[in-house]
């Protein structure tokens, strides 16, 4: 029973994503999302849409990635995409996060987890291109539906989300198009800054 | 684009599975947790576990199944388990929201997360049964981890509990005997009434 009650530890311990918060608001605007909310959007994303990865992609292992990416968050906090000085120090924050959040799961566990939360980072299979083109896909499509609310808050300039965005194309071309189309250029000038 | 485009109308949507609220408390008992925290959770779970399942099961179709299980809630509500009256209505007012939510998809992606849907309420196949194991055995160890503080609430008894959760062993076995063990007796005669 040793291995079920390490594996019933992390469950336990990863309850607290679900408080920590994000910036991007529910398509409502009533209040700001989650992050286990927020996992659970990409990963039903990544059962829908993963006809748009340009490689033929491992479903599954899209989803695990976009279940455990922001795991490493219940310690290091979320890091706003558009916050210069968080993002200097997030990585040393969440690998100190990943080294003792993981290691709560029997070895073998840890070691997968840690793999893919490594994968996800590194951005180079076709699978973490693509869960990362959910992953920035989906607080477009909510900033857009909240009327742009964050973006407004945050002063959102339009080369940020450029310039943030740039690697979507890689893991889903057709989906930027759209996002592109539908969700930032209507903002462009009213909650996006020029 | 008009596929893309009723794919990200599904998305937007089911946004609302966020504010659909549960009778269980985070483990912190900060407040209660909402459908797709659950849902996420489960996912989760479903991936770390499914060596549990009786025989073996394929994992990116649990999933899959938890991810969507409870959307009919978004317009039908949650049910809670322990209410007698609500479960009468429950199946129909549900069939209605599945007509509704699901057919924003295209049509064959409709039918796939309709057939889902059926299977996880059906309870038939080894994936469903594992499903419901897990949304079965959430619950219990977040009430374990809050203190019993719903249980409290609703004046939960033994007997119902029992009587509830009288499938889970078919879908796991070991991970009923922990649940039993860990989560449920030591909060018999406390938490949960005899």
């Amino acid at each position: 029973m040793e291995r079920l009650q390490q594996q019933m530890e992390f469950i336990q311990e990863v309850d607290k994503l679900k408080k920590i918060g994000r910036q991007s608001y529910l398509t409502d605007s009533s209040r700001k999302e989650n992050d286990a909310e927020h996992s659970w959007h990409l990963a039903l994303m990544a059962i829908l849409l993963s006809e748009y990865a340009p490689k033929e992609v491992d479903v599954l292992r899209v989803v695990s990635m976009v279940l455990i990416h922001d795991l490493v968050e219940i310690d290091a906090g979320d890091t706003y995409a558009y916050d210069t000085e968080g993002n200097k120090t997030k990585r040393q924050r969440e690998e100190k996060a990943a080294d003792r959040i993981f290691n709560i799961l029997p070895e073998d566990q840890a070691k997968k987890v840690r793999d893919l939360w490594e994968e996800f980072e590194d951005n180079e299979t076709p699978e973490a291109n693509f869960a990362h083109a959910l992953d920035r896909t989906q607080p477009i499509m909510l900033n857009h539906a909240s009327e742009g609310k964050a973006w407004k808050e945050h002063g959102v300039v339009l080369s940020q989300i450029m310039e943030r965005n740039i690697n979507i194309p890689k893991g889903a071309p057709k989906l930027w198009d759209y996002a592109y189309e539908n969700f930032i250029k209507p903002n462009v000038g009213n909650a996006i800054k020029e």
